[in-house]
């Protein structure tokens, strides 16, 4: 257990270079809180900076805390700061703009180029003790809603933002290709706007049994079809093609399927995200309006995400499979490496360890 | 019970005449099916027409079938017709555009002047026997869904319309003014479009009842509150206020009310119909811009019902109070008059009064 | 000159096989109206399906009139047309649907599967001197709208269906990949709908040079640049990365050119169609939430068009660069096989070849 | 001439009491920019507060500079401020959000309730020798375009908001209530959206022939018309029902006459403010779905009206017919009251008149 005064934290120094480190424990700014850290999900791109070094453009230079599906209570609050005290238990929106530019003033701000984001090269993440986070992007946690919860409001947010990005509406139909953590929050969100029908396809039985769990309606196991064949698979299942098809492999081959799979003005969101250069059927796409969209991370969801779990009409428990203490962090990453259950959370407060 | 090629129809003849006769058995042309009736709801509008032989420039001349909310079961088609065949079970849109002008071309049929609409003088209802339509506006129902959830399609329109029109989307708050039938419909169909907690006011505490069994969150009995109290209780309640409020009553203070409860940048749709000239204010909508939407009937929205009902994902049999053979219509009639219940079904298929 | 009663028609049979032909003239049902034919533009697609006897899965099986930018004069209306009398000078949209589906309940009706379109096959389209079509897909032409302007509405419509779907407006800044008679039409409907900066790209110094004069604020003369050069290209003659991207070529290179060149959050419209599968840089696109969104055809222009063209508000008259008379069709074909000029005009009408 | 060190600054202390007074020159802060102002319009709520004191809640109650339509030279920057430097020429918003509080993060800022805005109390205004800024809402003017364009940016913002809210596009019918400096704004922005048509009505007769100045295709000087009688001459000069109003006289008459005029589906918004409570035909608006919107100020203008202007495709410079040095303030401030001209402009800069 740290001694007072004490900062573990879980920091990549490079590829397969992972260290629980003492960091100081940060003073707010003005429009700052500082948070005793609660319960902290480890994500795949937390796994990818461990074992890669890097994704994409975004390289690990200097050593990085890692971390960024969070939450914790305010233990101090910068002068500014009126909307929190000392003791409110909040959960923590990664991306923090670091500019009144553009894309903020017209409500896009994770399109923000100088956006602030935790575990994403330079910035640090909050997988920690302590952590100090702009008191904007710090959401109060009503009493009924517990800090694992809070912390998975970050992945539930992905599903948000795509399903909205999607246009998901009543009675929609809905194509989810993959079956992981975010195909599974999909799944959860697409049914939570009206969807009539989810459809989901997935490599693995065992991952398709989990979206039966939280409300898929059909499930599809593809071995080595063609793109075309799953296309039909999902008309077949559904009795129609999908308004909207949301897809989280980032496979050429699932994209592709995508295209073929909905229907004539519809839309294709794309979440997973593969190589870099696609071989797709364009021309099927346009000749039939079906809109390709894609994400990044999101933006507005936390209110949508704290109201819907206040309500109790969502559900995002069973999602946590796996829990460790933050000392264990590196026997916490071993297992999300090897892909086992769905959620791995830290629990990253000694005294209170509960979900 | 009728003799074969009777057609009992259920007729206004003018301000308090109401008389249950035969009329001839339809022919349907190319482009139409005959229907076996089978389930009927009966509507305010119908009882109004029945009272005052008109409802504002609509008025009864000559003698009108009543009846809007139905189901039934094909039993011949016109030449043209390919998507339906003797046997099918269907539910009816009651309005059918005559022309392709602007206002069909552009996916906002129900606006069209010249459209055809059962029990809108001087167009005759289908609360008879047999009955022919267009066959582009009769829905095949899948057998799971049964003939009364069928009829109760058009009132669930309704809220499926007011709420698209509110843009009631995930974690909305929504205050419904008005639990009748028709504040019902708003309250299923926004919690199934995700709204994160929806308050019903009304005066009556029974009617509020109605509402937290179809799902509603929170409840307000007014009394005699003015309608600036009315919105503090509105945000009390919530915690918050409503980004959207759906109107149901028409009466004046209501409406006033429903401005003064809405969240700058919301929307307020009014649904219920009251004095033509309506004191409101307006200054504080238009500077907080809260949008004032008015809708009329609703249009494409059958498809969506039917898959939401083939999902089980909704209830709407609680709604069904009541139930009358068409040789009894008189008497349903003046149940309905009464206010009891919710809602009074008529049962036109002398073979078969199943829901 | 055709005698009374004959109906010259412009007929491919096959690939290669192009002949003027009589027909009979043909009577129009109900809802139809019969037009003396006036002035009809030869589109690409015309001359492909000459040269070529198909368009992707489009096969010419039966000889087929071609035609499909077109005006005429009324001389007979159907029983049940109201709109339009004989003396009507019309505009006509080539697309009908065939039936009341969802596509055209919801405005898409562009999108219906089984929809009528003049000169696709197995369609007869309008390059003859007497057609009968839809009354309420032909819309009459004020006085002070030319028959070729008219004509012109189809591939007016081309763009504005495409900057609608792009969302251009008030301020927008606009890249238009091509500068054929599609990428101009587009730079006409971009400036109209409020941009502030177009820029056009094309191989052709001519053809960019009949950009500006129609409006383009810039122009840029392609040659072997890397797409990545090219979007550098755009954002320095604009100042700044378009929000919007109108591909009217269909080459690879340009598709993704037009990905890396449009500003995050922005829109990528393809209106050129070249081979069925592309490679595309599909996660440069997703992850800064550029859209990528077809046309197919339009939908609801021509009261767009009509409105604009009556304002003289947009001058179309320069496109024309050629007419023929009917007689002379296949040396018009031989003309716009060549790549003369921008728009080829038949003239229809023997005693009346004016514009 | 002032010394130099010296802030010459119009302030109203109360209802009719406003003087030229000297207040110290401030210091920037880290995020701030420090201004020598150039050109300050009078806008019609500068002269309001000298007259009233007041507009409905926003009370004087300390001495306050007025002044809101601003433009000037940088001369100092803050710490943190990167994208501007000393010499820029810049266009001023007004409106500053001071908490990132939900409506800013989903972009409407001109909602949040803290938001700072110029000359609205107790924050004060710009109409002054120097002024600090919050950077982020200081524009860059381009070379070709002049401080008093940039000053004007801010009046044309209201029309920039009011046709965005109101959706004009493409063809659209447009009525214009109002030929103020408002309606006339609003008359520019949609004909630049590509309005086919706009009307403008007034009951003066030289107002109306600045609505035609500007770009009006027709105009209504009306007298003692009821406003049905309105609504049928607005439709009789279009040729049709306007599908969008735009009411910029706060009358109840007019707000009247705006309902009936409207087109089925569209949409009325609601610039000018009027009394609080205002009785509306509200039952006509709703069934036919005229959407009622009304706007508070303006969010997202600033890039979109330099742009603009940059372009040279606006031109405003017909709006200032009247300037002032700063030192003859009030004697503007008394032009501005009898209604002469249209916008009457103040030149802060003693060394550079120029507009």
């Amino acid at each position: 257990m740290a001694a007072p005064g004490q900062n573990v934290a879980v920091v990549v120094h490079r590829a397969g270079d992972l260290r629980l480190e003492n960091r100081p424990i940060p003073e707010p700014g003005p429009n700052e809180v500082l948070l005793r850290m609660h319960s902290v999900g480890i994500c795949g791109s937390d796994v990818h900076y461990w074992q890669h070094g890097r994704i994409g453009d975004f390289v690990v230079k200097d050593p990085m805390v890692l971390g960024h599906e969070a939450s914790g209570t305010v233990i101090k609050v910068g002068s500014g700061v009126t909307h929190l005290k000392p003791g409110d238990r909040v959960a923590i929106e990664p991306g923090v703009p670091r500019e009144m530019d553009e894309f903020c003033k017209s409500g896009r701000y994770n399109l923000s180029p100088t956006i602030f984001f935790c575990a994403t090269p330079p910035d640090d993440g909050n997988l920690c003790r302590y952590y100090k986070h702009s008191a904007s992007y710090c959401y109060k946690l009503p009493d009924n809603v517990t800090f694992e919860e809070g912390a998975l409001i970050e992945p539930l947010s992905v599903g948000i933002h795509a399903c909205k990005r999607a246009g998901v509406t009543l009675g929609s139909k809905v194509f989810v290709s993959g079956s992981g953590p975010i195909g599974l929050v999909n799944v959860i969100v697409a049914k939570m706007m009206g969807a009539a029908a989810v459809v989901v396809s997935d490599l693995s039985a065992s991952r398709l049994q989990k979206a039966k769990e939280v409300g898929a309606d059909f499930t599809i196991q593809v071995k080595n079809e063609t793109p075309q064949e799953v296309a039909s698979k999902v008309e077949s299942v559904l009795g129609c093609m999908p308004e909207i098809t949301v897809e989280c492999t980032g496979v050429q081959a699932c994209i592709q399927a995508g295209i073929y799979a909905t229907r004539s003005g519809g839309t294709l969101v794309l979440v997973g995200l593969g190589p870099e250069m696609v071989t797709v059927p364009i021309v099927n796409a346009a000749v039939r309006e079906v809109d390709i969209r894609g994400i990044f991370r999101y933006c507005n969801t936390w209110p949508v995400a704290i109201a819907l779990l206040a309500s109790k009409r969502i559900n995002v428990k069973p999602l946590v499979t796996h829990r460790f203490p933050l000392e264990k962090a590196l026997e916490a990453f071993e297992t999300t490496k090897r892909g086992e259950g769905v959620k791995v959370m830290l629990k990253c407060d000694p005294t209170d360890q509960s979900p």
